[in-house]
This record gives structure tokens, sequence and C-alpha cells, in this order.
């Protein structure tokens, strides 16, 4: 069984390849870009200015194939690929919460983006406290890499 | 431009219908279910044990058609749909944050599950707070709306 998505938009960022892209929102604070919805989709948007961030799912178009196990950009050792967001895996989806700027009609300007530029957009919704913020007990091998983040970006092994 | 993914496995919960799950897995607290992993994929779960909680991205199977306009199950106002989370999508994208219980092969057994029996599943991700934890400002429509997610389940309105 194949599910087949068409993009609703493009997410435009100044990230023009794979290397040096942050590699979370919150390594990239300040990071500007933009959204261009189809405008066909336009009214889908009436109500999301209401909200400060929204939760992206995109398409790493830029990855191909993947590895089960993988050395994620904050480590040097392999892990099973679904206890890492790297970006090759067996469907290709993203997954980012960005700051609005504004809404203009079909576009939404966004800030901390760390999405390649052209990247196809899947799916928007508002991200709610409520329903996304979970008090963790685990946090795996992440916990002890997490200094790094601020400060690692992508690089070319995934490619 | 199409976009076609094949599942990765399927998530089996006590929902066998669309009334009646709970809207969110915060309304969803100690429901439990488990994912099923297409074996092939069973080495990409290594050291997923690590972390307590998942984010599951996979597709509304029940959910056909949309509408840009669209009213929420904790509202009675309508709203556009990328400012919901209502399964009704351009792309019937769904996501949930749910615990892990235990991991045995290619098997997960989970908890909080809000989502219904024999869902395909698009992709893992560890949940990590340093990534996924953002201090909104505006919270939308839903902010006075909160109160009710506990008590609010679907129904068929999204027939």
């Amino acid at each position: 069984m194949s599910i087949s998505y068409n993009p609703i938009g493009l997410i435009y960022s100044p990230f023009k390849s794979k290397e040096g892209v942050p590699i979370q929102p919150k390594g990239a604070k300040n990071i500007k870009g933009k959204i261009v919805l189809k405008e066909e989709f336009t009214a889908g948007l009436d109500d999301l200015q209401g909200f400060s961030h929204i939760i992206l799912i995109y398409h790493f178009h830029k990855s191909s194939g993947y590895e089960l196990k993988t050395t994620p950009f904050l480590d040097d050792k392999k892990h099973g690929v679904f206890a890492t967001r790297a970006p090759k895996r067996p469907n290709a989806i993203g997954l980012s919460v960005v700051r609005i700027n504004s809404i203009e009609k079909n576009i939404i300007y966004i800030e901390n983006v760390d999405i390649i530029n052209e990247t196809p957009l899947l799916d928007i919704k508002p991200y709610i406290p409520d329903f996304d913020v979970h008090i963790t007990d685990k946090n795996g091998w992440v916990a002890n890499k997490i200094d790094n983040l601020k400060n690692t970006k992508s690089d070319n092994r995934f490619d």
C-alpha cells in the first residue's frame, strides 16, 4: 500500500544546500523564511494568525535512501534511525515548529527556520502547548548531547 | 508533484471506529495500544527504548476529502483547517506523541493512544523536549476551549 500526498506549498529559507543548516529550530533563532501556500488553500489559513507557533510537516526533498543504523549530527555513534531525527529515513518526513511573524494572503512569514530552501510542505498544524508539551522521564542518547545543539550544523553525511 | 510513502507498520488501539476516540493523547491517558513495525525495519528501533515518548506521524486512513473551513471537535465555530488539528485535511497526516511502555523486537507497546485501530504508520521520531517544547505567546481560538479537552471525544462530524 502506497500513500500519496500533494504538497500544499513550498518553504523558502536562506539555506540553498544541505551544508550549514541548523539541525533544529532551536539552533535557528532569528533565521527567517516564508511559506508560499498554493492559492487554492488560502482560506485554510483563517485564524492561524492567532497562534504564535506552527508545526510544519514536510518532505526532505534533498534526502534519498536511508540506513537503519545512522550517525545523527549530534553524535558520533550509530543509533536506530527511528531513535534519531536524521533526514534520511524510510519515509523522508520532516517536522519543525516555527514562529509566525505575519500572514499575508497565502504567504506566511516565519522565523526559527531549520529547513532547506524550496522544501515541499505537506501540512501545517497549530502548535498548542496543551497538546504538544509532554513531560518525559527518559531522553535517550540525546540527553548528554544537547549542549551541542546550538552550535551543530548539518553537513554532508546524509548525502 | 506527488510524494508517495509506504507505511512502515500499523498502529493498533481499542478504537475500532471514529466515534469516541479521544481527540489528543492528553485525553487518552492510560489507553494502551501497540505498533507493529514491518520486520524489515526492526533494526531502526535500536536505542529507542532510551526515550519515554515518541512522535508518531501517520495517515488518517478513515478520513477522506476536506473543507478549508472546518468546525473542530473543541469548538462550535468554523476555523481554517490549518488552524485546527482536524483529521480531514488536504493531506490527511496525523501527529501524536505517545508514551513507550516496552519494545519487543518489532513491536512497540504504547500508552496515551488517541489513534484509530489499524492506522498506517509513516514515521517514528524520538520526542526530545529540547527540540519539541516551545514557549508560545498566542494560542489562538484554542486558548479558552482547552478545558474541554479531557472530556471531548470525536464524533462523526468528519464523515
